[in-house]
């Protein structure tokens, strides 16, 4: 017979024993078998005041009987991409793929020969094929982005992401990412947090590799999008990309498509551009404690050195509001003592 | 010092010695202390085939060794809400909501008293209200679902959905809830499904509830819904609903947002009606197994009953392609012995 009275009481009582008294000892127990001490939390940031303000919120949000603790179904922590995770420069990894798309689809297009800026493309100068601004970018984009099944444009990055190589450093894109990051992310994950990517780029050029390198599921990246059509192809369904932006999810964009997609506040939010400011906006003025950072590009040395001026990941009104917040500024060269991953 | 492999090690031996060990032992222990046998799984679905071939699915998809093995991450299971979930008769609870609202919003519109279809609501004669068609419900709709900000709106919903009720039961709205698709949702997430909601409805109407009702998160739920404009009032920032549809998430736009926002093939999909033909046919499409199921209202003595010609709820061309297709169509009249709780 059906007694949902029961029912209820054994899960409580399982969820009351599993919290109390299995997973302490399970968390002792495989550290002493394990037979090594706790690596050092966020191992790649210096003892400074960004990590010891990450810790002690999360220490605050995730204690329980702490007056700041959050749910753990509350704890959202939504980050940037582009210079966020893995670096931007000297331009975004999406424009590359997008120039790598152009040249492999060539020899189906003869037309380009002629067409600018596919022409240059080509020619391989890629400064010229740029010249055009916004409207070649668009044309770059539309050209490579659209007119396939969303399968098969998830074929051409995992063939892309597998092989292609950053221009300066000749390290594979997915190897420019921040090992600070990479260890932030594990981190609130390790405490009960769900970790989000909220990016400019487009959403589904970062899912087929967001699993594998951020430990980021599909389900849980937002990203700016195209149109698709539904259409049955021999009575297969596919989802065709169209030319048209269905979403921008830069600025404004970003709490917008938050709300959209997630239907809960963030209590933390982590980005480097005043593309992000709307979505640190947001974060902070939940009700309760929330934590916002911005990554600060001052390290020319081990990445790059870029803020008010630059046209990629430009940080201006974004550092003034974090200034006058005191919202955490994390600064590459001082906050963090490794960048990227050891070849 | 920071030893990636000894942690790794110590994860994957809790891993295993919780999957192992400490689940069955927990689940048994809780058992004998409730003190109660295992209720019959589905207690409110009848012993035939509907409630056999979900049994079947989920054995074959969640059995580790079995050929059709899906890991977790993957079981998605999608649900179509109004007529799947709940009741959508006389007319969809929306409605409803979006009429009570312009009857409270009336006082601070004096000229809605002349101006229809709010003059006919304001005289209860909603009959007349919705003569106008189409064009009608867009004005109530905008009306109701715009010029608030999103958390205003979220107030609304939860005062609404706390206290109206059923024109005809006299339940509260979320008393008109399917007991036996209450049970198959939790009985998906016992075997590590995620379940979604994906209905032509508001978004934002379904979250504030869905949590409480269902057991489904603001996060997996998508929905229809309207653009939204970023601001900052007195610096604090709101999300304000526009007039504007954004997504309109019925027939094709339901395996459009699926792909949009979940960015994985479902493998388990619910609906009644022919706007939920796209998404079982997405589902029906991926590789391996797949379970698609139609829920037949065909009881007018503890329910409804209407199919081909009804104008809420149509299904006419997803039940000849549920024959055609052999996908499982639920009888609610003989597959059901309960369909709403006992009062």
């Amino acid at each position: 017979m059906y007694s949902p009275e029961c029912v209820e009481v054994d899960a409580e009582f399982a969820r009351l024993l599993m919290s109390r008294f299995i997973l302490p000892l399970l968390s002792l127990l495989a550290l002493s078998i394990g037979g090594c001490t706790t690596p050092r939390p966020l191992a790649s940031w210096a003892d400074s005041a960004p990590r010891d303000r990450i810790i002690t919120f999360v220490a605050r949000t995730t204690t329980s009987g702490s007056p700041d603790f959050v749910p753990p179904h509350e704890r959202i922590a939504v980050f940037d991409n582009d210079g966020t995770l893995w670096a931007e420069q000297p331009a975004y990894a999406q424009l590359f793929f997008a120039i790598d798309r152009i040249k492999a689809m060539a020899p189906r297009h003869p037309a380009w020969r002629d067409t600018e800026p596919f022409k240059s493309i080509i020619a391989g100068d890629i400064e010229a094929a740029l010249s055009g601004g916004e409207q070649s970018v668009l044309q770059i984009i539309a050209a490579t982005h659209s007119g396939m099944t969303t399968d098969e444009f998830e074929r051409h990055v995992q063939d892309w992401v597998a092989t292609a190589r950053h221009p300066q450093t000749g390290r594979l894109f997915t190897e420019m990412v921040y090992l600070p990051m990479i260890e932030l992310l594990a981190y609130l994950r390790e405490h009960g947090f769900r970790t989000y990517i909220v990016s400019g780029g487009g959403v589904e050029f970062i899912r087929p590799w967001s699993q594998a390198v951020y430990g980021i599921p599909p389900e849980q990246v937002i990203g700016s999008s195209v149109k698709t059509r539904f259409e049955l192809r021999d009575g297969t369904p596919v989802l065709v990309k169209l030319p048209d932006l269905g979403s921008l999810d830069d600025k404004e964009g970003k709490p917008i498509n938050i709300n959209l997609q997630i239907g809960r506040r963030p209590i933390a939010a982590f980005g480097n551009s005043d593309g992000d400011l709307a979505m640190l906006q947001w974060t902070a003025a939940r009700d309760g404690e929330s934590l916002c950072m911005l990554i600060h590009h001052n390290d020319a040395g081990r990445e790059w050195a870029y803020d008010r001026t630059s046209p990629i990941g430009k940080l201006d009104r974004a550092l003034d509001e974090a200034i006058r917040r005191e919202w955490m500024i994390v600064s590459m060269k001082d906050d963090w003592t490794q960048v990227f991953r050891e070849r």
